[in-house]
């Protein structure tokens, strides 16, 4: 049998499943950021015909799924399986989602990680031949997470500068044995990093050691430099947690050039975010309509994107906890006509 | 390459994966349950020597990693992989775990599902190749349960006799490709089923209808029989769900004589917990100690265990929602010296 695993937590996708669509779905705020041409779905309200912000978010993962199977002349219910969650206690944006499209589910929770923990898991399921499409989804809403995970937005709290906006919208993702594309060629799981740091307006900085150790890993375990990638992309530090990995990464004398974050992308300067976008649909609205279709055109593009993670929970954080990361990473690699890469 | 799907939502391990150890640790009312002597640790009190449930819960999981792990003489650094799942909020116990161990982590919610999803995923990564020794958690603990899902414990609220009691323990299991012993040859990936139930004090028979459709589904893709199997164990339906899922099954005509349910097992009759045993540690500590355990003794047994899911939040019933339940069905079968199955 193939070496499948490298390192202490490298996976090797001898079959290097493809990427074959995406679709993203976004709140009226994200639709006027930058990347507002390039969603396939812009929601006029926060409500999205809804009667709550949670029932919105629900609408927000199930249109992103079904518009991404719709380009691959799929039925939600053609999915071998579903792999997705999102912010929310008990994963309900999952959960009833799930429900509506009918497909064999497995739920997941990683936070703002959980695009590359899912994918990870897709990758794994149609590179052994457990099924030949997969969808990969993940959803976050500002309102349902704010009153959720901080304060409820009615109130109007003052938000720190080093705060990051959780963003409205969700992607999906389906992962598919053939065709030429974006394929993904293996991937790193990450652990639980904690340095300790408890001020949840400031989670950037609390997943920074999380994307470090796991990028440190990910160039262990594989040989790869930086260098190596055009782009290393992690999931949604934000400004203030990309300085912090800059910083760490310098200290380590590791080089820089070519980092970039998720969290960067969404909103523009005026819009006034503070840190930038995060929450657990920042990277599932910004890798396909960034990267990937930026891979499309110039297919040279080696990305490496690893999804963070802050595991916050305000119960734990009434018990004194600090704030854990994670970061899974993926290496994504074009592949024209499904030629070795 | 060999088929490792069949029918809809059924996976095939060609390789059989083994389940190599397992380890259960439960709190005082647990222990003294009828399996009571089969547990690896019994909890002195429900804190555990912690200062809070949540605390204690934590502990729980990752003594009974570490527990398992010591059976085959591995530490929890050489996992290939860990993944776990509880039913606290952002599943705390599994983050704080996976950051205690050190193991490269996928967090998973499936609520009482949670330990069947895991195998799954695990004997997917174990059979395919990618790892070969993977830890699989699942945990819950009555109070830190009852006052994020229903009351606080502490208010005395009169139980239904529908009601079930959230078990207090934890189990884990690894996943490992060699050695005779309990072995994993398919399992059935559940969808999100929903017949309407909202009430939470009757969980058993919201998820009753997700444990019909997998078993249903699984007899179908694998072309067996209820009778080919020694026992046909559901997840926590408890005594209510049980009866639910008997009625569900003589309307379909299946015969329903070996059906069994893990809820069943945990508490003696005098314990007065109504309607049995729940949570997403039921099934953790009831399938080593009670029937792996018997598998040993007895190795002609072939089980079908569906674990089964409540997706109950409080803020989606709050909304008016109904509680949706999965089912995931794993087969196991006894290999002596790793043969054929």
């Amino acid at each position: 049998m193939a070496v499948k695993k490298i390192g202490k937590q490298t996976l090797i996708f001898e079959n290097k499943p493809g990427v074959s669509a995406w679709a993203a779905v976004v709140g009226p705020m994200e639709g006027q950021g930058p990347l507002g041409p390039f969603y396939d779905m812009i929601m006029p309200d926060s409500l999205c015909d809804q009667n709550s912000w949670e029932k919105a978010e629900q609408k927000m993962m199930q249109y992103s799924i079904e518009l991404a199977l719709e380009k691959v002349n799929r039925l939600p219910w053609e999915m071998d399986f579903l792999l997705s969650g999102d912010l929310l206690n008990q994963i309900i944006t999952a959960n009833f989602s799930a429900r509506m499209l009918g497909a064999p589910f497995f739920g997941l929770y990683g936070a703002c990680s959980t695009l590359a923990e899912g994918m990870i898991l897709a990758g794994v399921l149609v590179d052994g031949g457990y099924g030949d499409t997969i969808g990969v989804a993940s959803c976050s809403h500002h309102d349902t997470a704010e009153r959720q995970l901080r304060f409820p937005t009615e109130m109007g709290i003052q938000r720190g500068q080093t705060a990051q906006w959780t963003v409205t919208g969700g992607g999906a993702y389906l992962v598919q044995a053939q065709g030429p594309g974006v394929r993904m060629t293996c991937a790193t799981v990450g652990k639980v990093v904690d340095y300790g740091i408890k001020n949840a307006s400031d989670m950037g900085s609390a997943m920074a050691p999380a994307a470090l150790d796991t990028i440190q890993v990910h160039l262990e375990d594989t040989g790869r430099t930086i260098g190596d990638y055009d782009y290393v992309i992690t999931g949604d530090l934000g400004f203030q947690g990309y300085d912090a990995l800059r910083m760490l990464m310098r200290e380590r004398r590791m080089p820089e050039d070519n980092l970039t974050d998720c969290g960067m992308y969404v909103y523009a300067g005026s819009q006034d975010t503070h840190s930038g976008a995060s929450g657990s649909g920042c990277s599932a609205i910004v890798m396909g309509p960034r990267f990937f279709r930026e891979m499309a055109q110039w297919p040279q593009k080696r990305l490496l994107f690893a999804g963070t993670g802050a595991l916050l929970s305000p119960l734990s954080s009434f018990q004194g906890e600090s704030i854990p990361g994670i970061a899974h990473a993926i290496a994504f690699e074009w592949a024209e006509g499904g030629a070795d890469l």
